[in-house]
């Protein structure tokens, strides 16, 4: 049986995002009312808990946040990213100077929410195409600027991600085979370019079309919009010679549906771009 | 009558966000599908259309990124931010090199289809709202990195901003009231601290509250999770005395209740943070 | 009682200064003299002492600097931010590697005197209107890249802060006047246009402008260039409906007179442009 | 047959590197010698020449630097990236403010030689290969800061691009290797980690791994270190079921024979780190 | 007879510089009181004019705000940097959109009137000392952050330019003598450790010293705190053979008795870190 | 005797080139690889060896690679820059977690190899000069963005600095002089705009010029292309009143004449611009 890793992620990516979301925060004159409310050396006890069940992300984003707003605050995880946690679960502890406390309670909550709500809408699609062989995965659809993060944040609901940009991976859409001369011709073309661990993919809207990116030895064929019998019959046509993706109209409810299909991904831009936040709330207590 | 003029943002925060979308899109290699299929000089034109209808925001990002991108795109906005459009209408379109076009295409989509998604939720909660005094407001619930263009987002809806950090106003709750020893205290400390134009609100839970906070002349009020009755009785109580915001559980379906309580504002984090992205498409035909 | 805690100021915004500082004083190849002349590991003890009395303001920088220079060098700080010293009196000492020590000297200090300078001149604004319920506060005119320090030095010296920006407060100026139709319509188009927690601020020439400002309940009132009487008069007709700023020519010999008025806020930016720098100095051993 | 298109590189990331390499050059006080001996307002025309022949690579950043540097040069390209210039043969014409023709005639000079050095290397390999199926290919080993302008100068020269990072492909070593426990477990470990358009290779030193590699479905494999012998084995057994990429000791002098065994890919990390620069000089008429 | 240039700087330095002014004055939501009551397409015409006579420096800054703020400014120079201009004179006059020329207005005029006050009392000085062989020179007391520019401002008010950081030319120091054991043997340490085009200089406090620091043959000798007696007794025993710069205690009274002692250079910081910023304001018709 | 340092390098630029190498290495995902085949926790031993002999550079960049990267990794190091190693000898040991070691392999190691690359060059070099008076220095030929790291190689490498860019010296070329009207003018006129610590160096192609540059008392001169003979010959010429460089065709095996004419400084881009990587090697052992 194949051991697998939790997801990780570059630190610099991390404090890069942590340091942009406390510049528009902290302004210039950082937290003025406790500034003016709370003594300096108050000392509090905070306790990040879940509001409603999900799947835990952005741990390290709120351990970034409370490192890098001032001096040793003590901090305890209770549930590591991609942790499925009940409602009122304890998610995270942190006990310190109380202005430092509150003055990174909004920045890693906003990080926490945001990402937990994606890890937690792909592990509701996963869950329901666990007895399939397809993998859920996400698209280039995400808030601009956090990328990096939100594919994490689909790692961590047990989803996969497809490319990263417009560079790590050829994807073949119909004005490309418009303008190459057909699918066969612009496989062809990608495959001079590219280098060797570059993998091809190219967007079908037919079967017909699916023959002709299998005879061309396509690395992957994303199934554009199909009806679930159409995908089904994709599936036997291909017989394994391509890695095939399901796309289009990917919804919670038919989602299992596509799975029964037998392709091996499915992917939707709504486990990145429509997920609400997960609702979770920081209670602290200054002593 | 007074005049309104149409929201704006500064530049330089707009090229900003569009220069790190282009970062994590284009890495080390760029657009290495259309490097491989389309000819560097070939030409397209590409219309951004309305799916569903809505409000548009983010023209100001999506010119910044044409602009960005590549050699002298021509760029024709039909509808600007703010403007309401049907399903079906044109947005923006634009002429130019091929390749270009098609490296911007996603960029320029995100923050579109995100921040009109923002700038509609808004405008349903304020049509709702339409006949009373109310405005809605947003909170600091944003995406980290986006805050500027998000609040941006609700103004271009109709809704007004709150806070846009911890710095640039002040806003008292329970932890402040009881650290500093109450409504009043904690409010004459904000006063002994902050400049003359700083404003200062106090969230409140109950109605006593509500009268310390009054008699301490706070600028606003922010009712927190109360019951449309108890925010007519907040009404009524304060007579004009500061502004009322009321909050919690502002649900689209509630808030025309809540607007017809009399309260000047009513805030929700629900326009930035769950906000489903406006559904808006790309057609490009290259020449 | 109301308790006042000392100033504070967003840890990353000290960093970034310091940084800069360091990159244009080490260049590319760090303090080449000590590199010739001075051992690796020797040590040396530094004492920063003020050559005259003053407000002391930079702590924060000046230990950044320490820390971001090198390896474990030990602080004490003798005199915090907000501090008076006489002259003579010692305001931190370092003890450690003396290359590092050599290296920091003049970025350390250049952020001491200079901002220790602002402190300094602000607190003698402050000491002239001990007894008046004015607050001397600070504006816009300030060194280009060091607002936020600069700013946090006049709270050091006892005085209140401005507007940090173009957009954190609305303040109407002639321009605006003119362009809008006039005093109380500029105020309501601002209010039309602000959210709740943005103060509305109105400069006014003339006593019946301010009676239009105070009609159109502005929330501050800036009295421009006004004679001490036509101050008084001011404050009479205000009766404490809007705070009342009195602004232009503000020499530290007339400040008192001003504040004798009965006005709320003197506003001046001598304090930040025209102090000079605080006669600082390091004394170094190295062992 | 396929069209192929020259390779191209994302703007933003030759403005940073030229951005980058001004402020090294510049300083605080620009081009002091130019600015002490030459007016303002004097004209100049400079023309960069081939020294020795060989391929331009280069051309976007000078281009980039000249835009940068000053008002209004006019220039003009006689030689693009990726054509094969012979000894005396024009590069680029630059006509305009002599100060600022001065002062980035160094900093172009510096990214044309080194990426056509690049360029000119990979050629003379790729050259060796003509008759073979081998595409010459880069590694990792790159000059820190200039990664992707290097991959590009390979491309230039036209050499393929192996990974870009440790984040675009998976490339398991011996380390990996023996820590899964085994070449089919690593790539089955691989296989269920990585998104279906990431490419997974595998360095093998034996034939017997080989075998495993192929068995696991590798998409490539990298044959380490082997003579030329086992290398035309290895491309018998592979029989065409993954890329197979040779690897080691790739001497100008043994590449023709590497190529000979028909392996797919020759790789080395000569052509970008060990590349002497491109003989090309700058000549200017002051006007 | 020697032509000389005006001084110029390095434009990426003063758009980083522009930038980040920007960035503290427009925050999150820019001009709101512009947005507020002036409408978008309104144009303007802004004169900035010289409150009291001096000499001009900025004007690249004020050119770079103006053009970074907004679409299509027209401006015209009236005082380039360097001009001596009489209190009433026109420096500037910008055309165009009205809530634009506001918005830059304090960017603009923070830059000109603190590099216009660094320069006027450069000048100052350099009138002193005007039939003298002394030139007046800056130090590294600069602001934190603007050191590129201040020393620009002083070259722009007829002085001359020290040290800009620690790396570009080697000053020993008493510690440095100390420790090296010697005034002979500290040069000598950091002859041994220079490159040929860096500058010794060595800072002595009695004519004991100075004769060592001549024997040792360094480039310059830095006078510290000595009379004018002293000052001249110096000049005689040099005779040529190095430059001398005194330094310590230059008040703008006493410039003119040293620079009669024959020294070759007359440091102070006041020019730098003690000028009064010049008034100059901005007088705006909104059409 | 003058006792000798080893050199240093700012440590705010060491950090800076190692995260743009992390960026560019690590990408939005990281080692996906490790991530995929070793477990997180697992810990290792990495020995970075001298494949070849050389002259060791970059140990800070490693350092601050191995810092970076991750939390707690060991570092021991056996050969500090400037080291001469032998084939086979141990450079750096390194224990802890074995993901975050194999992530900054290759960023330390393409620092180490490269400047390591250079210090034995320039080392080569040097040795050569051994018996004379000559220093070898390198010139503004390197490469862009990573000028501070090789200058600093070549101190390491027992090498002298030239300019670090346009703005620390003077160095006036042919079109200088043409334009200013000959050599001795050119140097008034460097003279006439300097300060006293910018040191002035004047490039000749004759003897002739050489009169004219000694004679106008130029700090240093650079000798252009000159043969041997014409090399001592203008060593006698000059005896001693200005600084001679030797510069052009610049071979390892012509240094050693050129240093037996006398010149004071023989410079050549070759030690930075055309020096092969060092063979450094890292052999990990992952417990």
């Amino acid at each position: 049986m194949t051991v697998s890793y939790p997801p990780s992620l570059p630190r610099h990516l991390v404090e890069k995002a942590v340091r942009a979301a406390f510049e528009e925060d902290l302004g210039q004159a950082g937290d003025i009312t406790s500034q003016a409310t709370i003594a300096p050396d108050a000392t509090a006890v905070a306790r990040i808990n879940a509001r409603t069940g999900g799947v835990i992300c952005g741990i390290e984003c709120a351990l970034a946040a409370f490192a890098m707003i001032g001096p040793g605050l003590e901090v305890e995880v209770l549930a590591g990213d991609g942790s499925v946690v009940d409602a009122g679960a304890g998610v995270m502890e942190v006990r310190g100077n109380a202005r430092a406390l509150l003055a990174a309670e909004r920045t890693a909550l906003n990080f926490l929410t945001h990402l937990s709500g994606i890890a937690t809408l792909t592990r509701r699609y996963v869950d329901q195409t666990e007895d399939s062989r397809a993998h859920i995965c996400c698209t280039r659809k995400t808030t601009p600027g956090l990328r990096a993060l939100e594919k994490y944040a689909v790692r961590c609901g047990g989803g996969r991600n497809h490319r990263f940009g417009l560079d790590d991976a050829i994807l073949i859409k119909d004005n490309h085979i418009a303008v190459a001369g057909g699918v066969g011709a612009a496989i062809a073309a990608a495959r001079a370019f590219a280098g060797h661990l570059v993998a091809i993919e190219v967007e079908v809207d037919t079967l017909l079309q699916l023959e002709e990116a299998l005879a061309a030895q396509a690395n992957a064929i994303l199934l554009d919009n199909m009806d679930d019998d159409t995908l089904a019959q994709a599936v036997a046509i291909a017989a394994g010679r391509a890695s095939l993706e399901a796309s289009g109209n990917v919804t919670l409810d038919r989602v299992a549906a596509i799975a029964r299909t037998g392709v091996d991904y499915i992917s939707t831009s709504r486990i990145t771009a429509a997920a609400d936040p997960l609702d979770l709330g920081l209670d602290i207590t200054i002593a």
